[in-house]
């Protein structure tokens, strides 16, 4: 294990274009036909450059295990043509399926993303171990390139399957420059705190899975957050995350937690950005989820924008 | 309702060939490289028709979620190179993309096969009836092809996400002809008599997913079971369907129990049928799963093996 961390300090002081701070989980908007649409898909990731977040395309809010591989592929594809820089980019690419989970991961690899983030197989519940270790280390041996950085999606609320810190361990060990972090989404703060205790030191860039525990992220030697919110609220999440140590960081806290709960406390939190995003973008074309989810009915969306207007909360043009 | 189940009922009637009796979701063989293997696939697959079996490939004890689109679909074809009869096949098509799900669907009835038994999406939890609802109608509508039949696979201890009566209710009330049934693998008897009473009359046919209910499901109007042991004792659970009213019908129901026991006591089911496979064919290229799943260790295919001679359990030869 000495040797593994000497090596892995040694890379990942080179490794100076980690992606660190405020990354969205962008959200997917779909055409009348429930595809998904390329063009509003890009025009969202240029904004959220634009606020200073990376993008962490494919994630559970981009709804995109409820996309194909091929879909993601083309989606991918499409950021790359439009001119966005593939090392602001952290593609989800953990699917159920083995051979999904190599073939978008190599995609994203050799479109030069920063990395990616990849779920465990999730289909499968209560499996062992050495079986997620397996499934994690025959991504990483088929796509056989030495640029993968692979951050690992720790979301037991949904996936149900989790990464444990001795699952981390094993794979740091054996892989000491690929495996670069986790993005923690269990909402648990004593389960952020042990991995970053654990592994923070040997350069493994532990992402909370919500600004809510942003401050406390980086109070303790973490990464930045990869969080819902961050497609709707971007700004405020990066000021935090740029001020984290001034006088004011528990008060733009504060100010953070009340967006998000306005948001995810009553609604169904994708439901509620792409209601939100529909209305201050002026597009009706935004307001749409891809089965199983399904958009907020009318009612929650005008009692939703109204909570909104409440704050004084609001999504800025694309121009301003 | 009336109408519906009027139409239903003048259509099923009319539907002769529809799946009953023991199914296998069978099990899927890999090579050393982690590909399945279509030559041993297509070999199990013609033995469990000789032993009176139908066949759910690629259902959960299949891996099937581990599995790509285009790895369901070769295997799928070579099934039909190898002249099995498609009206046999139930094959799994339900996964947790929509696209996918549609992908699989429409070529699962292009090939001709009787039906699909189809998961709800799983990745998403706590999604809405209305979600559901839609998923389904999406895949229905996407597909457009009056010979599809579509059979709902209930089995939350795995997708966790459910099917429930009312989703049952509204899916049949819009789509009479193509909902043909569902697979319970609840384990739970209340929820399948519950699914029974509800559908049974107007022609939905309720499977168990354990042979341990067949008998039960049998004089309940079921339709039969797809369970995972049909792989690797197929014809004593055929012999319990076609003899349920018998005098032994109890006895034979017990002993069912026992083999069933043996294999899903303490192992993980899909990896003792496989050591089991593997040891009364003498073929050790059957002993190998796909991650996250693994194979039993040494001394726990030992123990089954030696578990399953005392009970006097074996699996015949091939040309048996």
């Amino acid at each position: 294990m000495i040797w593994a961390r000497i090596g892995r300090n040694m890379d990942t002081m080179m490794d100076l274009k980690r992606i660190k701070g405020v990354v969205a989980p962008v959200v997917t908007p779909f055409k009348p036909d429930l595809n998904p649409d390329p063009q509003r898909f890009v025009d969202h990731c240029r904004w959220l450059l634009t606020q200073h977040c990376s993008l962490a395309v494919f994630g559970t809010n981009s709804e995109a295990n409820s996309l194909s591989v091929d879909e993601r592929i083309m989606l991918l594809d499409a950021l790359i043509e439009a001119k966005l820089d593939p090392a602001a980019m952290l593609p989800g690419t953990g699917c159920s399926a083995l051979s999904d989970s190599v073939a978008l991961t190599l995609h994203a690899v050799k479109s030069g993303c920063a990395g990616v983030l990849m779920l465990p197989p999730f289909y499968y519940k209560g499996v062992s171990e050495e079986g997620l270790y397996r499934s994690f280390s025959e991504v990483i041996e088929r796509v056989g390139d030495s640029r993968l950085r692979l951050y690992l999606y720790h979301i037991p609320p949904v996936a149900v399957v989790g990464i444990t810190a001795s699952l981390i361990e094993r794979l740091l060990k054996q892989y000491p420059v690929t495996i670069a972090g986790l993005k923690d989404s269990s909402g648990d703060w004593n389960n952020t705190r042990t991995m970053l205790n654990a592994f923070a030191e040997s350069g493994f860039d532990v992402f909370v899975g919500s600004e809510t525990f942003l401050l406390e992220n980086m109070r303790s030697s973490g990464a930045g957050c990869i969080s819902a919110t961050a497609n709707v609220n971007p700004a405020a999440i990066h000021s935090l995350y740029r001020q984290w140590q001034s006088d004011d960081a528990e008060q733009q806290q504060r100010d953070l937690d009340m967006v998000r709960d306005t948001f995810g406390g009553k609604y169904m939190m994708i439901a509620a950005m792409k209601a939100a995003l529909s209305h201050f973008r002026g597009d009706p074309e935004w307001h749409r989820l891809r089965p199983p989810l399904i958009e907020l009915s009318d009612m929650e969306k005008r009692t939703l924008i109204a909570e909104l207007a409440n704050i004084g909360f609001s999504i800025p043009d694309y121009n301003a």
